[in-house]
């Protein structure tokens, strides 16, 4: 049995994320292509319990690195408990992040808004034992100018606050972090997620396509 | 002001640890002599949520990458949100375990019973990262053959079950996995722990006093 692929989403908020996730999923179940679905943190009960940690306001104080290793710890759960045997299976694998969410929002966006560097190091060494090496076949980056992302999350769920807490020049470290990691790894495809949702699903179809085969 | 030193105290189940790190809290105390006393995993508010999960008998499906992972994100708050600040401050920080810990019991001790090998590196790189290179100036090892071990943990609490689950075989790997760090790492000081526990704390004194200064 072929060793099944393994397909990642990444982008910031107000890219669409969700949104072109729940498209392709739909896709593959109307084309009748085996898959799993999972998201990290989380995933797994182990996952979840980590999960609550990072999400909890108690836990405000948490440093940068403590951060990393949990998202790492998390993600080491879900690559051997349910992305490697489904993927030995021979299953497609989609998943909501890996590790470049952790390059970006524990290292790159960190370094750029604090104006320091490397970050980005430690958290890819970390995470390359966490995963022991697993790598996604592509991932599908969405990418739009963060003003545009701030006015689509503003009207999509009435509360500007997720998106303008953090401030808009965040928004942009986080979105050249991305694209710097798409500049240096080939297997991060770049989908302009500006315009109707149907429009981005085809280009994310595209994407896909032409990185891995996605058949019955 | 002068750094402050920092000591750990490491050793297998029955070896009498926690006796001794009580002995010598009460030895710095009557000489009136400053410190802070921590523990790992905990220590902080979420290295005390991390401890919850690691020790959850729910998590048990938990991979070894995961724990090693999830021990290594509560010292790096600790090393950073308690320890650092306090040697910065000049003090004595005494801490019931460090690194040493997961090299041996996720790393060391699980190659050697599972005939593989490996995890030493993966654990000694993760926490290097972690604590920011954060190493103790001494290390007292307290070490006790595993068959007199386990009866004074039978006699001390009448739960033979605690050290004998995992089977004296487990026992003897973390006694050697220990051992053989003190020989490649000078600052580890193997304290014989056979005996009365005043004349452990004598020993545990003795071989403080020769790596660090601890007055006043």
């Amino acid at each position: 049995m072929p060793r099944g692929s393994f397909i990642t989403f990444e982008g910031g908020d107000g890219t669409g994320k969700s949104t072109q996730l729940a498209l392709f999923l739909e896709y593959l179940q109307t084309h009748e292509i085996a898959h799993i679905f999972t998201r990290e943190p989380g995933g797994t009960g182990i996952g979840e319990r980590i999960r609550q940690i990072l999400l909890d306001p108690a836990c405000a104080e948490m440093e940068d690195m403590t951060e990393a290793l949990l998202y790492a710890a998390a993600r080491a759960q879900l690559a051997r408990e349910i992305i490697r045997p489904a993927m030995d299976a021979g299953k497609l694998v989609v998943c909501d992040r890996w590790v470049d969410s952790s390059i970006v929002y524990q290292g790159l966006a960190k370094d750029l808004m604090h104006g320091r560097g490397g970050s980005e190091e430690a958290v890819r060494a970390v995470n390359a034992y966490a995963t022991d090496g697993l790598i996604p076949d592509v991932t599908i980056l969405l990418d739009l100018d963060p003003a545009e992302a701030l006015g689509r999350a503003r009207s999509a769920d009435g509360r500007p606050d997720r998106i303008e807490a953090k401030g808009i020049s965040y928004h942009r470290a986080v979105r050249e972090s991305y694209l710097s990691l798409a500049e240096r790894e080939a297997r991060v495809r770049v989908v302009d997620a500006a315009g109707p949702p149907e429009a981005v699903h085809a280009r994310v179809i595209d994407a896909v396509q032409q990185a891995v085969e996605i058949t019955k």
